[in-house]
């Protein structure tokens, strides 16, 4: 059974996810990869449909059941969830320490039936499928109260730390905002408070006129290296026009999305010979307001401004960074925009 | 030539340090490693000493030269420094962006001589000495009031990021406080200003009544395993009586404290195979106050209280976690700990 522990020093929420009665190292054995295994073995190949938990929705050939060949996008609960959906939402404290049970969804985008595809690689129409499944999965989740953010990510390669090949993203829904998001509303909302317009809106009017660091920049979106990138070839994609929630983006919109999103990654492909990667996507939280400990908003959060935050994962995150969330990157981004820019 | 840039989004520094003219992923290709190189090409062997800049300061036989054989503790400058002392401290904005030069230092200390021995294996005055020397080179720095913080870590094995086996620990003094100290200057601050006494001589108190997460207690100093672990194994090692400042530390308090680090590296290494790791010093900033942004603190610091975390790299770092703030931990603190108490 999982929980959510505080840590009263950081401030910030980390999701104990042991199982009780597990050798405390099993999961540690999970290693991850680089390569697709047998076809047999793969519980997201088609035919293997019983080697999940029932699907969650999918876009499927007219006919065809539930959990059977015939899909091209499938969202399954993972098996092995950090958080569960009927777990009762409960907070206490031990002493010092706060904690609330191990309550949130943890679902799978199976993103394609076929082994030998990545993102980089669908088509367009396929794409926009995707990120179309993904939206309404991120508006049916909103509908539950008790979820206070919803994290959008995709691992890609052993160095990025996925353990299982065939193309895939997640979706982990959290009874808390995490300190990440919280710093970044507040970054929004001062901005906006002390009389500006938003600050996402302006960081792109600025990259558009500085032209240093634009990798692609199409009619409804840009992307760009940013100027502070933690990593080299960080890339950042963002809509032109201020929108805080990718939930509330449009079918004809999410074609664009897929359009930039694709390119962007054959740039990286190109350029960095196939790097592993992660994508992280950052919206507004369904509603937050403030309250007395990070993790706790609830308001209205049209501030926001959504962004994509891909990450190349060409170094490896040494002890500092994490001890201090202060990062070292030697490559620049004006640089790295400029190979990608010309790939 | 580095500088740090200010993300006014995520509201964070980032040292950006790359060379002008380099090819822009030439730093990618330096490999990390789990080996030791040929004696003749490792810069930090002895009779190799030419192969890196002037010693700063180092421990050595009566009677032998700086910069030659005969030293058991070597400070030395890294020689690709991410920051750098003769640079002019200037901040300036372009446009929405802040930037500060590339003002700071970047030292190494080469622990041993010996190529066949790493942190666990060196005796305890041996080791002693090394934290001397590191406390001795705190001191010096924080004489420069330029610094705002000092960040003392390691780096052992390929997948902790190190990428010259020849055991050593990195300094990097920076112009900035990184966003995770000043989140802990005001845990502690908040926790004093509520009428309570240290927050983490409260958390010793209560570890030692809990009972079930230590891993190490002895007369000065306490190890054990986080309530809210992000990682696996993950220690944290702190003194019983309230210490603000590494710094501070006397000569014998730091033999107690090379035997308490020494005692939790040899359990971790015998529990989890020899893991990869890296060790992040947390200690108050030099002087501190309040100002408009984080990273800009000045004033009295003894609210801290300094701890030295220890991280085993026994997984990958996925997407969600850099980018959120948000980790998720496979194994209960609680089992860690047991299992490292006994061995």
């Amino acid at each position: 059974m999982s929980e959510l522990r505080y840590d009263p020093i950081r401030r910030s929420w980390v999701i104990i996810a042991a199982e009780r009665g597990e050798r405390p190292t099993a999961r540690l054995d999970r290693s991850s990869t680089n390569t697709h295994g047998p076809v047999e073995s793969c519980p997201f190949c088609p035919g293997n449909e019983d080697m999940t938990p029932p699907e969650i929705t999918s876009i499927r050939e007219p006919g065809t059941a539930p959990d059977s060949p015939g899909w091209r996008v499938r969202v399954i609960p993972n098996k092995f969830p950090a958080l569960e959906r009927d777990v009762l939402l409960e907070r206490s404290s031990r002493g010092l320490y706060d904690v609330i049970s191990g309550f949130g969804t943890h679902e799978i985008i199976v993103e394609t039936p076929r082994v030998d595809q990545q993102m980089d690689g669908f088509s367009l129409k396929h794409l926009k499928d995707i990120f179309i499944i993904l939206r309404n999965r991120l508006e049916e989740l909103k509908k539950d109260k008790r979820f206070q953010y919803v994290m959008v990510f995709k691992n890609y390669g052993a160095q990025a730390g996925c353990s299982l090949f065939h193309a895939h993203s997640q979706i982990i829904a959290i009874p808390v905002i995490p300190n990440l998001i919280s710093a970044e509303l507040a970054s929004f909302r001062e901005y906006f408070r002390a009389g500006r317009s938003c600050l996402m809106c302006d960081v792109i009017r600025q990259e558009v006129e500085d032209d240093e660091r634009v990798v692609i920049d199409s009619e409804k979106f840009i992307a760009f290296a940013p100027y502070p990138s933690s990593f080299p070839f960080e890339v950042r994609i963002t809509p032109k026009d201020h929108s805080h929630d990718f939930a509330g983006t449009t079918d004809s919109a999410l074609g664009q999305f897929a359009r930039i999103v694709r390119g962007t990654l054959r740039k990286l492909k190109k350029v960095l010979k196939d790097p592993p990667y992660n994508f992280v996507l950052h919206t507004a939280p369904p509603t937050f307001e403030r309250a007395e400990r990070p993790g706790f908003w609830k308001s209205l959060s049209e501030d926001y401004h959504w962004y994509l935050e891909i990450i190349p994962r060409t170094t490896r995150i040494a002890g500092f960074e994490w001890g201090t969330g202060f990062y070292v990157n030697t490559t620049l981004p004006e640089d790295a925009a400029k190979l990608l820019r010309e790939a």
